[in-house]
């Protein structure tokens, strides 16, 4: 059961971005397995992708035709991931972008391929290409939450985004989706994120907002430590609404989409926090007062992998010890015991490294209760800060990763 | 329940070693939570202790004692941590190692004591104070066993191991215990080992021993990854077996005994593995073929972590993709994915990056359901190779973890 995540259903269509769903039977019959985007020609595309050194077929060629120039189709499969898929992989998912080019007249390299779903079976090129033209019968600017749908594997509910705002009197819109559950499920794995918007972006300042507001929230959010050979964020700019281009990354209009443009990756991406398995709360590690950045992550992310913190989240347990443990094995040199303080919301629960004097296990109790909550660090050592997203370890997670492929 | 371990209780005495037991009701009155080992004068002395940034005090105070001379004592209470208790907590292990140097006429730096329990709370110095004494009446050499109980704290039952070996006619012993359950637990923590030989081994041999046996054993075995602020192994040499000194790490004694040693290292940390917090498998993970041992061990530390790689190994599913993906997300530069092999133990799951030809689901779910299996990767890029040892995640886990205060 997701955490405070109510489904979304009031989607925006953004001019010049058509949707196509269609069912290939890939898993189920009938489920919609197939999603397909059609981009207005002077649309960009930006995009970011999994570190995984083992990427998937699919993530190579997305990145291959992507530096070769602006895409007008994307077309994502759930149900088969086409990973750990060798040569014959990278064969398959060719031949279904160039069924879908052949189809619409685009070039094979303006078509970037997605699949997620199990890793190592061969992808069903037949049934995805003979679902293609149903896809594209369907193309509409209204499909956006049947599209959340469609790239769903073990999410238990679809997740989706979108807003208008102006400026100067005229309106831009951003809608989005994403889907994901755990960051990686092997089987039927990955996260995905499709976010657009109608305002015209310069490629290269897509690229950067992209990448600067995936850094911050897709990034920035884990489920088991994971990483998918799949994981892929998309941002679509279609150019159609009536303001200027923005080719520059400075100026009040840049400065707006991009703030908009954050706010909504990183709903999209606590919204697969708040859907990750097993999860019964979504929790926010903030650490502060380091020397750097990385510094701070590491020390974030070391609490947030904990599977002691995990569970103690889960038994809504306030143990300090745990937390405070995590922060003494994460690697980070010359740390100082006597500056830390961690706090559960705005209760000290550690000062300079021990108990807090001010602290009782009621206080504590009160705040590991809520359905959401903040672990806060303060390392007393700097002034560089970072931001994480996680959930806790429970009962479920062990029984949908155990019981998958049962 | 542990995994193919059998209580053990065929000790051998260690001529120059006795062993007293109390109960100082630290947690649970008669619980016997204290255990006093006693050393003859020319006993020698080696350790290695947690490296975790945040050891606690009595950690603190054996590493400070231990570089000052040859302890004549060493004292080990369980029920209570004395970690993050911040200059009360250090002063409090310190009129611990008082009380004892006073009641036997030891130097305070003659003592070295050891705190396995809860995180956070003060360490009841008056209730160990007053066992103290109970604890020097008992003392005897045939005391192997019920220390083994005495450091218990989760562990579902003691672990222990005893040989006698010939050199040149002449016998030698060695004896020990270890507790561990979970690499850290704050509430109820750490990893310890208590080692001991009657022969004659010089103090720097005997450290170079000792931190190699470590290394290759309680440093290669991970439950849930986490370290303790508590672990400590300690190797003891009385010296009166009837075999010249060991006073260079060369020679047919010298490697006679470092043998012996290592063999009783590894069983002890693999009795921990074996009981390890919830485990239903020992898993031996075996990376061959990398540039450097770092990376072997990074690969090897991924996969023994990665929770989708663990509750596969609950669910007895072998799921070659959650071991490959977590080989790609180890972090190791340029891995060619086509070098790749994975075993499970002799069934090729995984041949040149792909599944492998030859593989059933039938070969794998064999070795799978087996209590003992190893997974080896060989990674084609060099001739540097490590071995880690863990356990699958189960629900007990949680279980455990997540009731533990409750």
């Amino acid at each position: 059961m997701a955490v405070n995540l109510s489904i979304f259903n009031d989607f925006l269509p953004i001019d010049g971005l058509k949707i196509g769903i269609a069912s290939a039977g890939i898993k189920k019959p009938g489920r919609k397995d197939v999603v397909v985007f059609e981009l207005a020609d002077q649309a960009t595309t930006a995009g970011v992708f999994t570190l995984n050194a083992f990427c998937a077929a699919p993530v190579t060629i997305s990145k291959q035709h992507l530096a070769k120039g602006q895409p007008k189709y994307l077309i994502v499969n759930t149900g088969n991931a086409n990973a750990g898929t060798g040569p014959q992989g990278h064969t398959n998912a060719i031949d279904v972008c160039q069924a879908l080019a052949t189809a619409t007249g685009a070039t094979l390299e303006q078509v970037l391929p997605f699949s997620t779903g199990v890793i190592g079976e061969p992808l069903p090129v037949e049934k995805i290409k003979t679902a293609i033209p149903a896809a594209i019968d369907n193309l509409s600017a209204d499909n956006w939450y049947a599209a959340s749908e469609g790239i769903m594997t073990t999410d238990t509910q679809p997740k989706g985004y979108s807003t208008e705002f102006e400026f100067e009197g005229k309106k831009i819109r951003i809608s989005g989706i994403s889907k994901g559950a755990g960051m990686i499920k092997p089987n039927m794995a990955t996260m995905l994120g499709y976010i657009a918007t109608d305002a015209p972006i310069a490629a290269d300042v897509l690229q950067k907002i992209c990448s600067e507001a995936a850094e911050k929230s897709f990034n920035r959010i884990t489920i088991d430590g994971d990483t998918s050979t799949n994981d892929s964020c998309m941002l679509m700019a279609t150019g159609k609404a009536d303001v200027p281009l923005i080719d520059k990354a400075e100026g009040a209009l840049y400065e707006l989409v991009k703030a908009e443009l954050d706010k909504a990756f990183t709903i999209l991406a606590h919204a697969i926090v708040r859907d990750g398995e097993g999860a019964t709360k979504f929790v926010t590690i903030d650490v502060s007062e380091c020397e750097n950045e990385q510094e701070a992550l590491r020390i974030a992310y070391t609490v947030a992998h904990s599977p002691l913190v995990k569970t103690a989240l889960f038994a809504s347990d306030a143990n300090w010890g745990r937390i405070l443990a995590a922060v003494g094995r994460s690697g980070v040199k010359d740390m100082d015991l006597s500056k830390i303080f961690i706090y559960l919301d705005d209760v000290c629960i550690v000062e300079q490294g021990g108990r807090a004097a001010s602290y009782t296990e009621q206080a504590g109790a009160a705040v590991m209760k809520q359905a959401e909550l903040s672990i806060r660090i303060k390392m007393g050592r700097g002034t560089a800060q970072e931001t994480v997203w996680t959930t806790d370890l429970s009962h479920d997670y062990v029984t949908i990763n155990a019981d998958y492929r049962s």
